[in-house]
């Protein structure tokens, strides 16, 4: 019994009517939210994208569209024509609630059997039933709005960009397979036998050649894809705002984005941020806070302890710097009273999960000091201590002493997990922070080399460049990272673009000069015929989007995402396929017997 | 001895400099396009995307400046501190003509080898040159247009559908193979062994799924992939404007999309179009231009001959219409005289190509008509033709005589290549129109069995129901392309969105419902819930830029194409992986010994 439009056109969306459309006749469309029997009349709310309106069927303004409201049930499709009126009980709840609409016609566009999830944005159903089913799940009001607000939001990033000059430009998605980094998804090429594409991790060699090309400035909103094995927030495919603007250093891509950050802030969020933003070096990061990606909005930094008890009588701090290590502690200031015995002993086991071997505590009580460690400290040195904490009655002081990154780590994550447990962090307050100087290279301790800390092509600082060779691990590389209540939204880097240097910096990285001009010699090869300064930065959008909606997941904020084991539960891929469309590909499966 | 930029800012485009500028001191930053040596001063050509401006230096002004202008080279990446002055001698074919800068500093950022190609529009060289230094051929001032012309098209179309209420949305670039349509691009996939992804042909499916999911108006600028043996127009990845509306028939998505148009064309080519555009049913653009996508800038239409030469004493003619065929032509007006004897052998033997077996003609001189086949006929025969064709003295009539199919393809191709050898096709003219009323299937002679015309998902009319399981050939497609200048630059459809009419749809095209289920049963088990109508439609995106650009071919407005092998000479992709790789990934090479 399916109705075609026939002449029926929509004039609204429902959620959209409000007193000033009253006695106007409107047509509207969408799906039944619910419908009862009331003292003879049939009430319907009827949704659409923008909301919701309520339709009243009366048999005695028409008995044929009342019959057929008879039939009506959750989710079937209709269109809907009628008179808007003042409604007589009020509804305060729904922004259409002053209203209501006595419907003259009615079309039923399709039928619906009973939704196996229902389209309600608090109907908790499995991850996997929500995926199963997706094309329900993004009914839900919350999912619509967070869909909308990503396409608003990349529509304001590319409105800015587009007024500031930049060209977006569209790489391959077919390109150079590259053994460095995260691992590659392959296709197999059919035209090529024994060759492959490589799906990209960032368009960064791109972006750079067209650097090159004179284009100036250059952007892209761009898949990007990682084979790598998922977490809460990875997909085997991400959304990048992909930046890069020749003629420039540090200062004016900064500048730059923080001109696009106020803008995002003041029209998705309308939040006026101050600029410029706080800037941080990546050595002061970890040493206030453990991180290399602060979260800011709240204080339990880092204090060291080295000197005051290198030579203790707590052989675990005395020996721990003895052997290079470092003591650090943070105060969770006026929260003693929170933490009973049993609550530290979880801490442990949490700062356990980064290495660390325990946890040392002092709480302040009114009776003094109080810690299990007491014992090995006199007075002075742990008067000494809690004054090197500030700290006063009903505070706690949590201690680490290990190797210098677990420390680092442990209380990183510690006082982030505190904070969180404590009720904290206001979703409402953003704190944006950048975080520069970063070293160039970071010691691999497993491959037992210098890899870069954030890509082959971060240019170093100038004032570094005589230690390139000699002191690597001293080099200041020229990146920065754009970091959002504690999580990375974007990183960057003025880039090298000089074929010497570049060289250089192969070689420091361990590539020979084969290997080198094997995997990038396109880019050697184009730093030689003039190219400009240049450098950018890549924002991950679903990250960022995520956060702006206060989601917890990034696949709340993608329309179709894969599962954790990069599946999709609705169209069933992966897949298996032809043995046909295999021998085509000059490629045979080698499965595990 | 490569500078860095220091304190100096760019303050302005080299191209944007006028006589409004005298006396200001600017900063440029470019490419030098050419240095010359004129009565002891030095001019340099400073380019960069907005143009090239002339810049003096004088030893009077800095010798430090002027010494270090001695040594550049063509491509030297340099910043220039100066004053603008009225030009002496005005270049009228500059836009920056009255002015010239006078520098009073110099920095060096990169210097340059001689680049294997010129960076000029002019150069010709060989296409695989163009691509090995891709960087350098993107530097040529129409290259670089073209890619500003991309961005600011895809900008006004975001622009145009975001006003419009259309949600951008990302789909899944990694999918479900579809052994349906084109060959696929597969992924293996590392997580599950045995199993792919495909690269999507298009979003389809996905978008059908968001109308379902009550988004109500989704679009998206989005790559496609083909696994296709390449043409000068194909590529393997190509880029698709997308779009699918909810509540709509023919008439909305066509109004809406020549809003779209309408509004490019302005924007873009500063050209104003009538609307409506005009439309064609397919069997009248198959009738009068032998093709579904005829360029209607100029005439030489199809005119039938059967009836007229049933009976007549040319077997060719007679003998082709006992068999089913048919005998059509097309009179050349005017342009006789352009065609000697010989060149209309050329003629032949180009609709030999299409399949036709010969080409007859008439030629109106002044002495008559005279033609090889004119003996065949009598002299009221021979005036009934003339006459049909309306034909006067200069004329000439080119007629096949072939089966339906190939009648319409030779003589379709034949009207356009003549116009092109007339030199008629004037290329700032631009003349779009719609194509409608399509047959939703036509017969595959090699499969033997009915294919979908456009794809499976498009809805029949309604009046042509009844004849889906008896008459499928009669049944008339709620489909339309959109057509500039005889090339399709859209196609797109009212969608089904009921379970049945789909099934239905499947087994008309010879799927069992097992194969239907399996292949598309997510779609199937959709529409069980509520679907509204929809339909939408799909521009090549290369392809129309490629038109309002004047270019012969889409490598000209793709930033970094493959070549005809689907490969490239720059990065060298396809290419070789480990064989670890490929462990990974559960695949091994099945290479032909």
């Amino acid at each position: 019994m399916a109705e075609t439009l026939g002449s029926m056109k929509r004039t609204h969306m429902s959620g959209t009517l409000r007193t000033n459309n009253i006695d106007e006749e409107v047509v509207l469309m969408g799906w039944v939210q619910k419908r009862r029997n009331l003292g003879g009349l049939l009430f319907v709310d009827l949704r659409d994208r923008s909301g919701i309106a309520q339709i009243i069927f009366d048999k005695d303004i028409s008995e044929e569209a009342f019959l057929k409201a008879d039939k009506l049930r959750g989710e079937y499709v209709i269109g809907v024509k009628g008179v808007v009126k003042t409604r007589e009980s009020i509804n305060k709840n729904m922004l259409t609630g002053d209203i209501e609409i006595f419907a003259s016609e009615l079309k039923i566009f399709s039928e619906a059997q009973t939704p196996p999830i229902y389209i309600e944005d608090e109907d908790e159903v499995s991850e996997n039933l929500r995926l199963k089913y997706r094309y329900l799940d993004l009914r839900k009001p919350k999912m619509q709005k967070n869909l909308m607000f990503r396409h608003k939001m990349a529509k304001i990033t590319r409105d800015f960009l587009d007024e500031n000059g930049f060209v977006e430009t569209e790489t391959p998605m077919l390109g150079k397979p590259t053994p460095e980094g995260a691992r590659d998804y392959l296709v197999p090429s059919r035209v090529n036998p024994g060759k492959f594409y490589a799906l990209p991790q960032s368009p960064q060699l791109f972006k750079q050649l067209l650097m090159a090309s004179g284009m100036d400035r250059y952007f892209q909103i761009v898949k990007c894809f990682r084979d790598e094995d998922l977490r809460a927030d990875r997909q085997p495919e991400f959304t990048q705002i992909d930046i890069e603007m020749s003629f420039v250093d540090i200062e004016d891509v900064l500048s730059m984005n923080e001109r696009l950050l106020k803008k995002i802030f003041k029209e998705m969020m309308n939040i006026d941020i101050q600029l410029p933003l706080q800037r941080m070096p990546y050595s002061e990061a970890m040493e206030r806070y453990g991180s290399d990606k602060p979260d800011v909005r709240f204080g339990f930094e880092l204090t060291g302890l080295n000197e005051l008890v290198e030579n203790c009588g707590f052989k675990v701090f005395s020996d721990t710097i003895k052997n290079g290590g470092d003591v650090r502690g943070i105060n969770i200031k006026g929260h003693g009273d929170d933490y009973s015995r049993k609550k530290i002993g979880k801490l442990e086991d949490y700062v356990k999960t980064y290495g660390a071997k325990g946890l040392a505590w002092i709480k302040i009580t009114n009776e003094g000091p109080t810690s299990p460690i007491a014992k090995f400290f006199s007075d002075e040195e742990m008067n000494k201590i809690i004054e090197r904490f500030e700290a006063k009655e009903g505070d706690l002081i949590l201690i680490v002493a290990d190797r210098p990154n677990v420390v680092f780590d442990a209380l990183g994550h510690l006082r982030v997990e505190i904070a969180k447990q404590l009720d904290l962090l206001n979703k409402n307050d953003y704190k944006l922070l950048w975080v520069t100087d970063f070293p160039l290279f970071e010691y691999d301790e497993e491959e037992k080399r210098y890899v870069a800390k954030h890509h082959p092509f971060t240019s170093p600082k100038e004032e570094d460049l005589h230690l390139l060779e000699t002191e690597p691990h001293k080099v200041c590389a020229k990146a920065y990272d754009i970091v959002l209540n504690g999580v990375e939204i974007g990183g960057g880097s003025i880039r090298i673009h000089n074929s010497e240097l570049q060289q250089k910096m192969f070689k420091a990285l361990g590539l020979s000069e084969e290997e080198a001009w094997e995997k990038f010699g396109y880019l050697l090869e184009a730093f030689k015929y003039g190219t400009p300064p240049h450098g950018g930065i890549a924002y991950g959008l679903d990250r960022f989007v995520m956060l702006l909606t206060g989601n917890d997941s990034i696949r709340e904020v993608i329309a179709f995402p894969k599962t954790q084991n990069a599946s999709s539960p609705m169209t069933e891929d992966p897949s298996t396929v032809d043995k046909k469309q295999l021998e085509e590909l000059h490629i045979e499966l080698a499965l595990e017997k």
